[in-house]
């Protein structure tokens, strides 16, 4: 197909699929002209992830320029990739070394969780529970239990899928599965406690369930 | 304190404060003068919270804008600030009206749960779902379910935390509570993947337990 057709089956311009051609965040065409090129469904899948990553999963280009990178390396084995992947989604903080990692190494040792030392999601989680401390609202051992608990229980069901996925395409389900099922899980965790709120008191204006005296 | 000192205790450039001062993100000090103002505690713990939600919560600007107004809203019940608080961290989507709710909605309804119809949650969670279509991976019942049940535990303990704090408090850990722990959340979730997927393969680079062969 030719630029125009890619452009309208994406939803992107023209003008945007020509800027992630020029970046290298799209694979090019093949060339049929010196002005030119063929494009398949590669190049539609491709820019559908692009963009579900961008708009959906908030990452910024660069980021998903790691990731799509991490998807094309050629390996001898898709986990490898899928581990790459997986590590792409977390972008290295500017101010890494900063980062004191002593608190979240300490936790994630009391869960017993198997935590490479170089892991990028630790300074994430180490920056986390400073502001925490620097809001005075240090996290308690109980809830970060519960929240642990809770990511665990979700984890468990995101390697699941990626196991029972064919090789080729594990890959693209663990970028899919860590950056937008994690806006999933943001919507679905703000709704919960909406509804549990609202069941306890009711504090938020809007309909409510009254309950029939006897 | 004067500004310097202000600037200080909150780890952010003087700059920084005066514009925040400025466009009205931070309250105005006791002026003592036609060009000099006294701050004091509230000053500094409403600076480290913008700084949490800027940092950390990765809030635009605008979004923390609406939290600090929210949090400060006089009203009778402090329960109606914080449900505008949790309101304010879901940002209105510019596309809002064309986003189609119905399996969002659907799917809430499926887990009786007790959501306003104008949920700014909503959206977000629709958003999400039609993006997983857009990859051709549409987000299975069962995937959903594992996440929702997931987010009700985590939501449970946050409901529980603001309860237990005391009414002049609960807006501010409301905001906490939303915008950090969500990264505490994500970086959690993160690690369970890393040491799950460690744990079944060990694609991962890294040091593994090795098993005795008896």
């Amino acid at each position: 197909m030719r630029i125009s057709k890619l452009s309208e089956l994406a939803g992107l311009p023209v003008g945007t699929v020509k800027f992630y051609l020029r970046t290298g965040l799209l694979h090019p065409g093949r060339a049929t002209s010196a002005t030119q090129a063929q494009y398949n469904d590669t190049h539609v899948d491709r820019l559908r992830l692009i963009r579900a990553l961008l708009e959906v999963g908030h990452l910024p280009l660069a980021d998903i320029q790691r990731v799509v990178d991490a998807i094309d390396l050629p390996t001898q084995d898709p986990a490898t990739n899928v581990a790459l992947v997986q590590r792409a989604v977390s972008p290295q903080l500017e101010d890494d070394a900063e980062v004191d990692l002593t608190r979240a190494r300490e936790l994630v040792d009391d869960l017993g969780w198997s935590i490479a030392p170089d892991s990028p999601h630790l300074p994430h989680l180490a920056r986390a529970l400073a502001a925490l401390d620097s809001v005075e609202q240090p996290a308690g051992r109980e809830r970060l239990r519960v929240y642990a608990e809770s990511a665990s229980h979700a984890a468990r069901n995101d390697v699941d899928l990626i196991t029972d996925t064919p090789d080729a395409d594990k890959p693209v389900v663990a970028a899919v599965s860590s950056a937008i099922y994690e806006t999933v899980f943001t919507a679905l965790h703000r709704l919960a406690v909406e509804n549990q709120t609202a069941r306890r008191k009711s504090p938020i204006p809007g309909p409510r369930v009254s309950i029939p005296q006897a």
